[in-house]
């Protein structure tokens, strides 16, 4: 496959994507309907059977060699084991394999290296269903949301790293001939830019989004010219591994090392992260997980000159003030509380509401009132046969489904308590509904913290002001990726979104139809402010692109 | 004045300059000549005279309260001391004052933010004659390179930084109806961007170049809506004060709080940049200076998480191979040496050259020969009544006189030795000649470190492969702002470009007139690589902006 071809096949994608980023409209590569009609009638049946042929079966996808034997430890939080393996590879391969493989990519163009990695996003979005299928059972997330999350809008939200650092790099003349006149004569330079990239860009994963939050830094790396590393979550290797199977597969058919991109698979025992993260040829670290092996990763780059971009944990506020229409508000309200269990880290936890209730059309509604509406809302949701277990999905991990018994014996009175959610086909499915408690302003000690999965707080405070007081400490304290305001009142919104906005987190009022808090949509919505404590990434801004490589000059007497 | 005013006077600069960076081609806001024709008949006896006024008096320009009386401690490397005050401000009241300035000012756009100081630049630019006679007597610059490095060549820097920061913010929509389109029906949501600055940005400046090395990160993160607290070396204040005056009287005049730029006086007894460098108000900083408390500013703000961008020293080197000219070549280089006394961070320092000598138009000229050649071009240069004691300048510090004597004490074999060198007019000024040492390559415990100031070493190795390899090596481990190659066989010029910019410095080829390897040109040559231990900024790159703020979203149900 010729470069020179992919550039022109792709040359229109890059293009629309590139003016999405900078109009921030909509826009979508990869239509989001995990529809037949979109994607072929048997596609959804043959993700599935591909799904179920690769259980229990080594992963063929990876043209990395299994150096040291193969490792595998994933099991569906749909109750069973999926006995995946992947090929091990030690660090020093790993380094050594990305070393080699470097310098021809980083001699490419920028035009090269983006359509390179687009025709890999094109081969990979073939493998959206059985990413899909592989999402959810990695995950537990149901099918419709892992279909979208890994796939359609995993894959804009690469394509829009690859546009951002394509625009980046082509916005400097690569060569010049500099002539300074100096009165009766002129001199002449012959320059030269050169993208010299940071080096090896490691990348790793969390279990909740093992594509979405690993496709940005990934492909941003990749297109200004760094070699890449993945290491998913030990719990969540499958979605990621087709994505960088077919990168490899894509690099091979280009005559390129499939070696620049690399899989790095450890397991719970023996992890292998901060080993990757010390080595010196690793120059920018992309992490997304817990905050606190995030501020050892943070502290360890940063002692050591390298690049990280992360994005670790948050309280997600919302504040409830005014609105005109109760039911929609609580509608919306109770889908992002419990969309794949409170799993996001866009999702709310801390929802903060005046003593004396909220106005609604001028009529006063109170606390009481308000907690029965959400709860109404929830239990209608989480109730519905149909969208109702697909909507929660399961919990990824055994340790957030401790902390929502460990939430629910606080003592607090419940606006709803949390049970066991049935998934239908799934008898050993671990799935429960949203636990959602009140507490006090006071009880700062309970909910100013991160608590990771269904769980959120309905909490009183003194008033409107007071709201916005806490929201914008606790982001500064604690971090948000997101934030929600219900409010009519425009000199009221103005006071929220500037004291929101100076703590350094984005803000949404008055969710109400089919768009939620938790939701980021790619070309359009910086994802991580990068700005407050939850992490320093924002998908994707300049920042985003332009830290992962420098531009180095080359003069000649002309 | 208008805001809306200065947009309009000020858009055809800033889109001239927005155009350079792009193209890289030759630009220049400000002429460099230091010509009445220029700046008037009379500016540089006005200039003069402004400077004599304010020797041994208040200086009067700044805005700014002297809050804990006044400081100064400025002594001309001519031999004088400069007695000028200036107010002293403490710590907390900078940042008090730096916080309140800065809600106005981020408020405003990208263009209004651009061309208020574009204004400040324009007015600064009327007292280029006096900065230059600071320059001149702060730094022990001869005056001519002295109006030059403080007025049109640092301002252009500053403009150079306006433009990108500018381009960068604007590059992306500020709102948008973002419309999705779900199959029957659409969504819409209203959109605006906000640009959130880092907070306060001090920048910490350096003796040598008070004003080229600290206005692009004062303007950078001006024009991204920080505060910004320039902190000068004690020694090189005036320069700088000059245009920290002329930026407050700018805002002042467009009804802005002029305290969103002060000056951060200090002594060398009660130093206060580790003090500023640690506030939390602090989001980031701008170093230049040395790597030892370099690497303690990098250190504190890591663990904060701010961003710092610096420049500290390096080693740079010369690999001398084969030319046409040998007399145009050692001219170039005797140049380089003898500028400032060495005294520039880009000044060449090591001069490797094979055993057996170097090819001139298919003829070998033997190590010996060379050295004379280059030790003749020096002499002439400094040995010139006209040109020498301007171009050589005197030695801003005592301690870099006393590593010449150190060095000359070495015992290695001379090229040339250093001597006093008379500047007429100033009969206590502390000028001295290069001095060259010559080394075998074994002496890497010598030469392999920064000799800050009028010291090089010609050094012998085994070949032109053994050169790069030395210069490649040199620059991972020691750092590099500049490398200077000599070579005009085709296939070894690609071997040492590939070489040098794989080890993250710039390389100039062949300079044989009146371009430098010392000088870096706005508009075109990115100054400081950041990829090598040198330093991690470049003079104007994306990143050199765009880590100065965040992009935050506002998304309003529509």
């Amino acid at each position: 496959m010729h470069i020179s071809e992919l550039i022109d096949r792709h040359r229109e994608t890059l293009a629309s994507a590139t003016a999405a980023n900078a109009q921030r409209t909509f826009f979508a590569h990869w239509p989001e309907a995990p529809s037949g009609k979109i994607y072929g009638e048997s596609a959804n049946a043959d993700g599935e059977a591909a799904f179920k042929a690769q259980l229990n079966a080594p992963f063929p996808h990876l043209l990395q060699m299994a150096e040291e034997g193969t490792v595998g430890v994933e099991t569906s939080p749909y109750g069973f084991p999926l006995g995946i393996t992947y090929p091990k590879v030690g660090v020093d391969a790993l380094v050594r394999q990305a070393t080699a493989a470097r310098t021809a990519w980083q001699a490419l163009t920028p035009d090269a290296r983006a359509s390179v990695l687009i025709e890999a996003l094109e081969q990979g979005a073939r493998h959206f269903f059985e990413i899909g299928y592989a999402t959810m059972h990695t995950t537990g997330q149901g099918f419709v949301m892992a279909f979208q999350s890994s796939g359609p809008h995993a894959f804009d939200r690469a394509l829009e790293a690859v546009a951002m650092g394509h625009a980046a790099q082509s916005s400097v003349a690569s060569d010049v001939l500099w002539t300074k006149p100096m009165g009766k004569f002129d001199v002449s330079i012959a320059k030269t830019f050169r993208i010299v990239p940071k080096g090896i860009n490691l990348v790793i994963g969390c279990s909740t989004f093992p594509v979405w939050n690993t496709v940005p830094g990934m492909f941003a790396g990749l297109v200004t010219g760094n070699a890449v590393i993945v290491k998913p979550h030990p719990g969540a290797v499958y979605p990621i591994a087709i994505v960088v199977g077919a990168v490899q597969r894509v690099l091979q058919q280009c005559g390129l090392d499939p070696m620049l991109c690399q899989l790095a698979v450890d397991t719970f025992d023996a992890p292998i992260a901060l080993d990757l993260v010390r080595q010196p040829a690793v120059g920018v670290i992309d992490y997304t997980g817990g905050p606190s092996f995030g501020a050892i990763v943070e502290r360890e780059a940063a002692a050591h000159g390298k690049i990280v971009f992360s994005e670790k944990a948050g309280v997600n506020t919302v504040i409830l003030d005014s609105t005109d229409n109760i039911d929609k508000t609580m509608s919306n309200l109770a889908f992002s509380l419990s969309l794949y269990g409170g799993q996001m880290c866009t999702a709310p936890q801390n929802i903060f509401i005046p003593r004396d209730g909220i106005t609604v059309n001028g009529e006063r509604i109170s606390v009481e009132d308000v907690a029965l509406k959400l709860r109404e809302h929830i239990d209608a949701l989480v109730g519905n046969e149909k969208a109702g277990p697909s909507t929660v999905g399961t919990i990824q991990n055994e340790a957030t489904l401790s902390r929502v018994w460990e939430a629910q014996g606080l003592g607090l009175p419940a606006v709803r308590e949390s049970a066991a959610l049935p998934q239908p086909g799934f008898d050993k499915a671990r799935s429960v509904t949203p636990l959602v408690l009140r507490a006090d302003k006071t009880r700062s000690d309970v909910y100013e913290h991160e608590w990771f999965g269904p769980i959120s707080f309905l909490i009183t405070v003194d008033s409107f002001d007071d709201a916005v007081d806490h929201v914008a400490r606790s982001i500064r304290d604690h971090g948000a990726l997101t934030s929600l305001v219900y409010c009519t009142d425009q000199a009221r919104m103005q006071q929220a979104e500037d004291a929101i906005i100076a703590a350094g987190a984005p803000v949404a009022f008055n969710f109400n139809s089919f768009v939620w808090v938790n939701q980021s949509a790619a070309f359009s919505d910086f994802h991580g402010a990068g700005c407050n404590p939850a992490g320093n990434a924002t998908f994707a801004d300049w920042s985003f692109v332009t830290n992962r490589y420098n531009i180095v000059g080359v003069r000649k007497q002309a």
